[in-house]
């Protein structure tokens, strides 16, 4: 006879192993764009796909639902655990085994045929597998969404809770303040130098490390690589960063650096009471984003901190042609329409996001055939952006996500700036010095505030009660909007 | 119902599933040694252990005994793998799933416990673990052995068909000739000179590189990094190598990496058409090792190559006190006791395995406990070599073996050499012009001639079969012993 406490006991064992195997390929996806070598990609595929056979069965157990239907959880956290464990069982148990393993075999080597054809702006190279890649998604979607919106089944597995219908509106309340903002700066008088010049790799690499120490990251549980598409990956004690180094381009590598630590300080920032459970995980991608956003822009790139930085870049590349902390300011923040998404500046960010958003929800209600993606791209890009793609590498094969089957992550990307913009608003009240530390290079009372009370947390609450328990209110737009309005008009003298 | 023909394909695509399981655990270990950040260790044995559970698992399904009785092989291959997996499933089953998986957990944190012991000469610490890895390891002897030889049950794992008294028997015949051919050349008048001085690591590590490029190592399908003890791993189109760089040692750096490019080499030579399968991996461990020594000895120490490698540090270093390729050829070959197994020359390497044989089948037996295998290793050493072991990182805690359970291990490396001098025996017959290539560090010829007679067939016949059918002979020392003698008999003027 299984008692209650067995059921729940024998439930968190199982979960054990099976977190413990979601840890380990994941690692092998790390391992794939940092060091694999190049002519192993087929035989990757064959390990994603065996490993994604494996923990689809144990997703998929029956005796989770046994589990499930006996056990008594002993505390709050055991609940959420029984919650976050019966949605997982419960969505897995749609997605039949060969389809999930179909999408981890092609996955796994479409990401190389992305980036083959991102070097060589080879759309056409590319497309084959991305309507193959399009279609399992749409297969998968199909079967979650029970009849629902096929979009909105997608984005579950990124963000629980949030539907296309409540961040389009979102997005569309957010649209008119960032499009009248963008509008200002771009015509406004006074205009930032841009930072111009070569800045040796070695040095980039090392001042990125220097970031990464300012903000907390512990070497002893990570490490940072070169990867094309910079990354996080893993947790628990073990949580690594990426990123890339581009001669002209060191503001890339900075920030890359520190957004990436704000990904795995929340992870690494996990009471480690919650490892191998399912609280032991950040608890959403919104919520993630949240914290490598917060990192990068209102700490990373607010005025404290580049003071610090630019005293940094001083004395690591000599003169470089900006003379002062001001300038170096407007340097970090410069407003301008960019191609690249990842290097767009705070006001045109969420712009990029929307305009992924409706391209991907068409590709996947099937109103958009992939052939015609790069047309929709290029026309949608020059309507919000009022430039013409000149390659496609800058276009449509920017980004990883959906060779690697990301359909319904990307608004989770302005959700976390939306989130970044309560939890600043929140912590700048409750740590009245934060700018003092800043301006000295140390990011230790924020990121304290922030691992207190919101990372330690993982997977305790559902998203958006995350957010509201670390802010003290419920997460809207107003936060980003306001935040966005007054360092830019104060920038740009508006 | 199920014939006999969907009963094969059944178990070779169950198969197929566990040899890419097999590369990604192997792969784990990698990243341990190499990429790990050190706060990761408890969380990679809870890793590894997850790992070997699915493993375990797997090997033992009871539809692999059903399989195996209603499958017929279409050809050799297929009985060649029908005979592995049935080997496999045989050893495995006799093993508890919680015996396997607490010794990858155990191993896995003894690691790590060894390279701290072994960094601080701290036997004491190491103490402990070692007791638990014998323990655990002799448990698991006796549930294979039934009633049998421990060590042989251990021995099997790593060499199918070796036993204790025939690797004894053969150590017998070889030492005596061993000891005489010592005792000649360390009272030999004319004695090489060492090599002396320093040597950037950076150069090191890039020559290091062109040693693997000569000896034809796949970069497209390899990689090399730094490890403590290196090693290589992975197989199929994945097979890395590590080395170790210390200045005042270049040798060291170099003969390392070529003995792991012999073991890569062997692993990506195998014929593709059995990936996945379990011809698809190097037949046993002293197979193995006959490949990595023939590339690092009879080929990579040998006059001819030397003399390539003489040019190749000149050009790379400057002057560095040996100034012609006699001498090189002397320094590299110097014969003189040391501590350090891996660094050996050649002909005391095999003592120092000969010593590990005995003293680890005492501590398997039961008649050595670990508590006095400080003692014990010292005393032998001093009794072999004519020297006292100066700190435990040159003695017991040298080798990462025995931490993570390698027992039975040590005599497949001598067994290599044995097959080696076999090897290079029938390669010079059949390949005249061998030492012309290796002159201009091009060893093509050789590694092409090992390809296609040995290294292709991966594990399609027994080890000695695999050996017996490269050289068109038996195997036996002789061949080995004869190399050794007519080498440094010339060499010392014997």
């Amino acid at each position: 006879m299984t008692t209650n406490n067995t059921a729940f006991a024998d439930l968190m064992a199982w979960q054990r192993q099976t977190e413990a195997l979601n840890f380990v390929a994941e690692r092998l996806g790390w391992d794939q764009e940092t060091m694999m070598p190049r002519g192993a990609a087929e035989q990757r595929g064959e390990e994603m796909a065996a490993m994604e056979g494996i923990l689809h069965a144990r997703r998929t157990d029956p005796r989770i639902g046994d589990w499930l239907e006996a056990a008594e959880a002993p505390d709050a956290a055991g609940a959420a655990a029984l919650r976050l464990i019966a949605r997982s069982y419960n969505r897995s148990c749609k997605v039949p085994a060969d389809l999930a393993q179909e999408l981890a075999r092609v996955t796994s080597t479409a990401q190389g045929i992305w980036a083959e054809a991102r070097a060589r702006d080879d759309v056409a190279g590319f497309l084959p597998t991305l309507a193959e890649v399009v279609n399992l998604r749409r297969r998968e979607a199909e079967c979650l969404a029970a009849g629902g919106d096929l979009y909105d089944a997608l984005m579950d597995d990124y963000e629980p809770g949030a539907t296309a219908a409540t961040i389009g509106a979102m997005f569309g309340r957010m649209r008119p303040r960032l499009v009248a903002l963008r509008e200002a700066v771009l015509g406004a008088a006074r205009q930032p130098a841009a930072l111009s010049g070569s800045f040796a790799a070695e040095t980039q690499l090392r001042m990125a490390r220097d970031l990464a120490t300012a903000f907390g990251y512990d070497w002893s549980r990570g490490r940072i690589d070169i990867a094309v598409h910079p990354f996080s990956s893993g947790g628990w004690n073990d949580s690594r960063i990426t990123t890339r180094v581009v001669e002209t381009e060191p503001f890339n590598c900075f920030y890359s650096t520190i957004h990436e630590v704000g990904h795995s300080s929340y992870e690494l920032g996990i009471d480690p009471d919650h490892a191998l459970t399912p609280l032991g995980r950040g608890v959403s991608m919104g919520v993630h984003e949240s914290q490598s956003r917060i990192y990068e822009n209102q700490m990373g790139r607010g005025r404290a901190f580049t003071g610090w930085m630019f005293g940094e870049m001083r004395q690591r590349f000599g003169e470089f042609g900006i003379t002062d902390a001001d300038a170096f300011y407007g340097a970090v923040n410069r407003v301008q329409p960019g191609f690249i998404r990842t290097e767009a500046d705070e006001v045109h960010y969420n712009l990029h996001i929307m305009m992924r958003f409706d391209l991907e929800r068409a590709l996947i209600r099937g109103d958009l055939q992939v052939k015609g993606l790069e047309a929709a791209w290029n026309d949608r890009f020059k309507a919000d952006f009022g430039v013409a793609v000149d390659r496609p590498a800058h276009g449509m094969l920017q980004d990883v996500h959906w060779s690697v089957g990301l359909f319904g992550y990307f608004p989770t990307y302005t959700l976390g700036n939306v989130y970044a913009g309560c939890l600043w608003k929140a912590l700048r009240a409750a740590v009245p010095d934060l700018e003092a530390g800043l301006a000295r290079g140390d990011a230790s009372a924020p990121t304290g505030w922030l691992r207190e009370n919101l990372q330690r947390h993982g997977g305790l609450r559902p998203p958006a009660e995350t957010i509201e328990n670390a802010c003290g209110f419920a997460p809207d737009e107003g936060p980003l909007l306001d935040y966005l309005e007054a360092k830019f008009g104060e920038l740009y003298a508006l």
